[in-house]
This record gives C-alpha cells, structure tokens and sequence, in this order.
C-alpha cells in the first residue's frame, strides 16, 4: 500500500452527473476553472444541443472527455425492447463518436420478469451485435459491474467475475471494463479480479466515490471520498499494479449533495480526491 | 426444476420478526391456530420472560423452535466491544438452550472503521470462542452470509463462498450455513456453494422472502414470496437437491406488511408459501 496521494488534478475526471443542478456548459467552465482535467459526459446533458460542438467546448476548456454515461440496458422479456436498446446503444456510439471520447460505459441492465441467466445471454449477444459499429467509430465499451443491490432491473453483471467473463467472452480490445469501488469495495475477489484485468489489458475505467453508513437511500445517496468505508487507495493501488494510468472518475449520485451550493462542493471533491482517492 | 409445491404447512417456520406487531404468545397462538408448524424466535421477543416456560408455551402449541435469532456482530475495532460481543454470545447460547432449540442464526458483523478482512479475521476468532459453549449445550450456529449492502456493518460475510470458508474453517459439526435468498439470490456461485454445503453436511437453515422492484427502504422493504423476482422455486430445489429437508423459514422485515392487519398478513404468508416457495 505504498500509492501516493494525488498533489495535482491531472488524472481528476468528474461526472456530469455528480454536478447534476449544473448544466454542461456550467460544468465544463466550473470544473476547468478549478484545474480538472477530465469529464465524463452523462448522455442527459446533451439534450437539445450539437454534440460534435459541444465536444468542441470541452476540449476549448481544458477536458478532455474521458467516457459517455451510459449505454446498456439489453436485456428485456419484450423482444422489440431488446431491438430499441440496441438501437439505442448504436445512438450512444455515435454521440460518443461526435463528442470525441473513445469510451462508453455499459450498464448491462436486467429484468425482474425473467432470469439472471437469461438477463445474461441478452448482455451478451447485445453487446455483440453493437461491438462492430463501437469497432468502427473507434468506441470502446466498458462493462461496469453493478453492485448486487441492483440485480433486479439495472445490471445481471454483478461482480468483477462476471465482467471479466463477458468482456473476455465477446474477445475483442473493443470490449473491457469498468472498475466502480462503490459496487465491488465489498467483493473478496475484487483484487484478483482487477489482476485479471490488467492481464487481458482490458481495464478501461476507474470510478471513485465512497459507502455510507448508515447509507438512507439505495440510490441516491452515495457519499464523497472519505465520507465512507471504502478503501479507496489499497483499491486504486491494485488498478494501478494492473496498469491502469487513466483518469480517476468522481461519480457520485447524492440528494444531500445535489440540494448544497455546487461550487463549495466542486472545491471539496478537490479535496477529497487529493486526501483519500 | 421438478420440485413440487407444497400442499400441507408441515415444513413452514415464521420469524416471529415477520409479523413483528405481535408479541410472542400472539405469534405462536396465530401461527398455531392457522397450522404452522415451526416458529422461529427473535431475542427481543424473550424479554422480560422466563424463557424455559416461553419454550413450553411453544411446543404446548404444537410448534417447533426452529431456531433462535440472532447472534452474531462479533467484529468491532474496540477490545471492549468484541469482548462484550462473546459475552453477548454467550447468552444468547444459554437462551436458546432454555428455549428448547439447537440452532442460532448468526449475523456476523462488521465494523465499518477498520477492514473487511480484519472483521472477517474477528468473526472467525469470535466463532471458534463461543463454539465449545454451543457444543455443550447442544447448539448449532449457522452463518448467514448477508447482502453484500449489509458489508458496512452488518456482515463481513456477503457470499455463500465465504461462509463456507469460514464454516469450514471452524471444523466443527456445530459450525454451519444459513441460506437466505434475499441475501443471496444474486450470487452467481449460489447452487455451486449449496452443493458444497450439501457436501459438508452444514446447510442449517433456509430462510425466504421476496425482492421486490423497486426495493425502497434499504433494511425494511422485504418482500412477500411472488412480490418480487427471487427464484424461490429453484433456490429450493438447489437445497434440497444439498440433503435439506428441514424447516422452510419465512422472514420478512417490512414496513408495508407490519402496518397491516397482522391476521390477514399470516393468511396471505400461508398462501404464498403454497404458491411461490
């Protein structure tokens, strides 16, 4: 555990999500006015605007924009709803492809009206059928494995295990994963797991935040780095044993957080990501 | 998937937790009177009573004492606390055996201020203390591995492998496992580690419920069996392809089904119980 604290923000990339009362032009001049160097962009705050533009703007402020938020949600009992999610998924390539980001990430998605194994036959061929037209525009995707409070409707792919298994399943550098401390931080495997990553050389994101406790809210109450339990940095020393160089993403979903001024809690992400990421 | 529905109640238990409204001699009165056959006892449910005379009132009714719940919550960074923690235990052990039963379910633990491992090293120490104590008075413990949202402070123990490893560990015959579906049925290793208990002679305890979608309280939002999307059927057919064909426990923790007439709550656990476990 000899992983040194951050000392500057060159490796500090924040969701849009996590700034959710700011929209992204509020988000992109707030964070780079405070030396971020990374965004990764929430497909909601696209709405209504060019993207190719809008990309633009990112990288005139100083970001770089490292993923899009989110694809995914494949599976389904209802055959034309695996059609439109894979309609969509097509969509989220080609945002990504205009904002200028080489990086989606997946949640997987899931149906309480059928089963986890059937859940995870639809996560797979649904990726595969998008995994030509990510290859093309140059897009990878990125399986993030959801903490098992969320099997019932938002992703059958529950431990680093099984993301492991898909992304090597679908055997192409098109397809990997996405590390998120708040799902795995509780998994015995998740260092031998992260390993198995850096092996394939198919980690491609980092996602930090931190576990509440009590935690009052089973989605919107994730806590800033520090607030938690989460070992943070044992964890990010094993991502970086396996290779991983990237950004560090603050993904925080938090009523309490969303309701305080954004500006004072832009500067304690800062903070925090420089105390405990 | 051949096993079949059951058609008597001569295997279904109730926690008295579940229909929490009532106090001991409420539950075994109204569980007895509509044929249930094993009940299983909370410790705050004992208080203020002599529990030998509790244990007789029990089997006066015609029920079984399943089992005793809960002890457990060995780990904490504090000396004191873990002392207090075997002491706890202890008592816990003397009860169930004045009560007449020879099973406790226990929730291990965790102590959010230091490392799942260290808990986990905490829990395993705290077992092997109290197990001679079990052994004499001819009580078994069962580990129930908890949700991995419950990693925080409830349990250290989040998967059927882990509790396992640590049922093993022990090497005791009054060392086991309690399966809960509503803990486990995401676990992608679920009938892979039943089977193994099967093989150790070490699955105590089967305890349902439901999940339901959306899940909106964290700890209190349990659901009734067909409410929600567990595959209780298969879960059942795994256990009892293990050997098991002990008591089929319903415990449910929910603020919905506790502000309802309790009466009609024990009839629609009846019917589910014929219709979904």
């Amino acid at each position: 555990m000899t992983t040194a604290a951050f000392t500057d923000l060159s490796r500090l990339c924040i969701h849009t999500i996590t700034t959710k009362p700011w929209n992204i032009e509020a988000a992109a001049r707030n964070y780079s006015s405070k030396g971020v160097k990374g965004i990764t962009v929430w497909r909601d705050t696209l709405a209504g605007r060019d993207i190719r533009k809008t990309g633009n703007m990112l990288r005139d402020s100083g970001l770089k924009a490292v993923s899009l938020c989110r694809g995914g949600f494949f599976p389904s009992k209802d055959r034309e709803r695996r059609r439109n999610a894979i309609d969509d998924n097509r969509r989220a390539i080609n945002e990504a492809f205009e904002l200028g980001t080489d990086l989606i990430v997946l949640v997987c998605g899931a149906d309480p009206a059928q089963s986890l194994e059937d859940s995870r036959r639809q996560i797979h061929d649904g990726i595969a059928e998008v995994l030509p037209d990510a290859c093309a525009a140059g897009v990878r995707l990125a399986i993030e494995p959801l903490h098992p409070m969320y099997a019932d409707t938002r992703s059958a792919i529950n431990t680093i295990a099984q993301a492991n298994d898909m992304a090597e399943s679908l055997k192409s550098p098109f397809a990997g994963v996405a590390v998120d401390v708040y799902h795995l931080w509780w998994d015995p495997l998740l260092e031998a797991g992260i390993e198995r990553c850096g092996r394939n050389d198919n980690l491609f994101a980092f996602h930090i935040c931190d576990w509440k406790s009590p935690t009052v809210d089973i989605l919107n109450d994730r806590g800033l780095m520090g607030e938690g339990c989460i070992p943070l940095r044992k964890i990010r020393s094993w991502v970086e044993e396996a290779g991983f160089n990237g950004f560090v993403e603050v993904e925080i979903f938090s009523d309490i957080w969303w309701k305080q001024d954004q500006t004072m809690f832009l500067e304690k992400i800062v903070t925090a990501y420089k105390e405990h990421a």
